[in-house]
């Protein structure tokens, strides 16, 4: 597993000296980086690997001084947004202040009709990223990522993407006054360029594919061209990961400081879900919520099912996939968190389920009918694995369930494109009633 | 001006008498219905135009139990939708405990880049109400139709739209449990259908155009068929358009509660910019806010501006257009609330001016590259009236100024079409240099 992920990253210019990383950064709570493999600490700084293991670096946080009440009502008098658990993430005390497009404190939807379609008692709710500024959750992770770039220096953030990250850089770059540059392969729909392009940023189309996307982006990185820049999930990457924490506090907040029974959780890097569980390892740790046991399920498409393919087979490595799913945000090959995905599900007793793209579209409509939801084809996949680990006896219907919907159906209209008209009758009273409509 | 919205109501299937209205409905402060026009009042029920004179019926509320400041502490321990303002409003005092979409309390942005491009120093804010569920501030409206609709019983939340509400409609009818029917041109673009449909409710194509659509729901309310059908903005009316008041009540207490000294309200049929001035109207009775001046500013779109002809001629008289503009969400020709939006206009020493598509479209391109907001097509009419006011010495910049935006951009994708990539090149850094990217 370790070797797999190292090679994975030594095909990326590795930048691992914290070069510009300076102890006067004030990122709140955040003390330090240290490495997921073999703990190894840097200071503060825009690198993403370990200089001695070329491990993944994440932020290690000084909670220390927090008293429990005092910190649950500091957060409950703070904004309707992200922001309001600045206190756990790495971002400075005044970051309301500045200008961001402020993601997060979405609805968590009791899913009452859902839960009868699906026969769950323990009650059933979704929380739908979808009302995020560019509707998706990709928001609260690029938010985070900008906040870094600025502590940084940086003044331009870049992505390359050919989705909802090309949106929320964009958007997110606009508000508070950064250049954007995304990079996005040169033949995308038209439709998608729209949705990115609207900002007003750098959008650069890349003669090849989304693989000569990465690659020139990876060179980008280590040359001098790329000085100020911050690629919000490369260099920035553990700045930007942490936004996914924001998830589990919002969940356990909106359901009464209390942990969920169990999660459905969509998995592309695999980011999202090891993100979460941290998040709710931190609110235990903090005496936010009370400590008992959860279940996290990883949700996947047929189509780009490596983790759940590992999970099945009892394996601790993930074997990369050739994606081929309608569920593109989610359609990751290789995903680099799928070790630590495959850990936390084994560990909480969770599992890691696919569904057919066929079930990812029955998921969507299934959604829109009972809760008036209209999510993005990731939605689909966790509505349509919730249903299926149900089925199978794996998920509880009796415990209080908690399923992700990361993105808005609008995106991915191409997916529902079969839906239509149930009658078609003449301007007449007489038409109406002989199509039963009476 | 009398006279014409009697013709308009008379060609429709007027349904004056309250034949199911109940004593016992109980719809919270709403007391009765009032006759815009002759003051003649009836018990609530579904109806919506006076016995007497035709007139437009409204909600006539009983505020008179109400202290200040228990009534604020009340608003602001509600939750984070429309419902925190339940004691205003033609709903239960239970409502939030029902199923609904729970519109609103959407974001008031700082609009700090586009005030600097605009030259405004006083502040200024956009009321960004693509953040509701269906992304439009319709699903105000239609929550409360909902309502209204469960207290009279009713089984069938109907339209007839080509847009917004059929969105609205389909979501709402889905999560309270309702049957919904939506009535559209047989012949309308796949996208929109698909938008529509994808929350299962009965989607029906009438063979003809929009008036046709229009004509035989009017035909439907008349008859029995139609018996136990709400169409939100027909029958419900009344209870409908009391929704857009909440907009008022929220950008108010996020002002701190404090009334804005000027305001750009988009123009349809006008019921919203009237509701507006009717919801800050009551926050200054109940006092809640200051009372002191507060200008109402009105936008249309060129192709499309009935009531911004009539102002700039000085009449009463709206005269209907056909409309023809990229603006359909605010193409009504023949707006039932032009006379009320004049006399706003005019009282409060604001105006109503409109824009070009050409100009609709640079405004949505400049609220995106400088707040990273990505409005519908009548967004791009309020900020590029706002534009042109503030040109020609209309409208003060150095007040505090709110401007809505009222949908989403990801439904008028085509407005913006022409937006695409800035660069192509090579995946190489010698492609990026040359391209003068670095």
């Amino acid at each position: 597993m370790r070797k797999m992920r190292r090679k994975g990253l030594a095909s990326m210019a590795v930048q691992t000296v914290a070069s510009t990383s300076n102890p006067t950064v004030d990122l709140g709570p955040a003390a330090a980086l240290s490495c997921r493999e073999c703990g190894h600490r840097v200071p503060l700084g825009p690198v993403f690997a370990c200089e001695e293991c070329f491990g993944p670096l994440e932020i290690a946080y000084d909670f220390s001084a927090y008293d429990t009440e005092e910190l649950r009502r500091r957060i409950e008098a703070g904004p309707a947004n992200i922001w309001r658990y600045a206190p756990l993430l790495p971002v400075p005390a005044d970051v309301a202040d500045k200008p961001n497009i402020n993601p997060g404190w979405t609805k968590l939807v009791k899913a009452d009709n859902l839960a009868r379609e699906l026969g769950v008692t323990g009650g059933l709710y979704v929380k739908d990223d979808s009302g995020n500024p560019t509707h998706s959750f990709k928001d609260r992770v690029v938010a985070q990522a900008l906040e870094a770039a600025r502590a940084f220096g940086f003044t331009t953030l870049s992505c390359s993407s050919t989705g909802n990250l090309a949106g929320a850089v964009g958007a997110a770059a606009a508000r508070a006054g950064f250049r954007s540059c995304v990079f996005i392969p040169h033949d995308l729909e038209q439709g998608k360029v729209v949705m990115a392009a609207v900002y007003g940023g750098e959008l650069v189309g890349i003669e090849g594919n989304y693989d000569d996307v990465n690659r020139f982006c990876s060179e980008l990185i280590g040359d001098p061209a790329g000085e100020g820049w911050g690629f919000v999930n490369v260099n920035l990457r553990p700045y930007y990961a942490e936004g996914s924490k924001t998830l589990a506090y919002e969940i356990c907040e909106q359901l009464g400081w209390r942990l969920p029974d169990q999660l459905v959780v969509p998995i592309a890097s695999g980011s999202q879900l090891t993100k979460i569980d941290k998040g709710l390892q931190e609110l235990i740790k903090l005496g936010l919520v009370e400590d008992r046991p959860y279940k996290i399920f990883g949700a996947q498409a047929e189509g780009c099912s490596p983790v759940s393919t590992a999970f099945k087979a009892g394996h601790d490595v993930v074997r990369p996939q050739k994606p081929n799913t309608i569920a593109k945000s989610l359609a990751i090959g290789n995903p680099a968190d799928g070790p630590y995905v495959l850990d936390i599900a084994r560990r909480t007793g969770g599992a890691v389920e696919d569904v057919t793209d066929e079930q990812v579209v029955d998921a969507i409509k299934l959604l829109a009918r009972t809760e008036g939801i209209f999510a993005e084809t990731a939605g689909g996949v966790t509505v349509g694995v919730t249903r299926k680990l149900i089925q199978d006896g794996v998920l509880d219907p009796t415990k209080t369930t908690v399923v992700l919907n990361t993105g808005d159906g609008l995106k991915t209209l191409d997916a529902v494109a079969g839906t239509g008209l149930t009658a078609t009758i003449r301007p007449s009273l007489e038409s109406f009633r002989e199509a039963g409509l009476a």
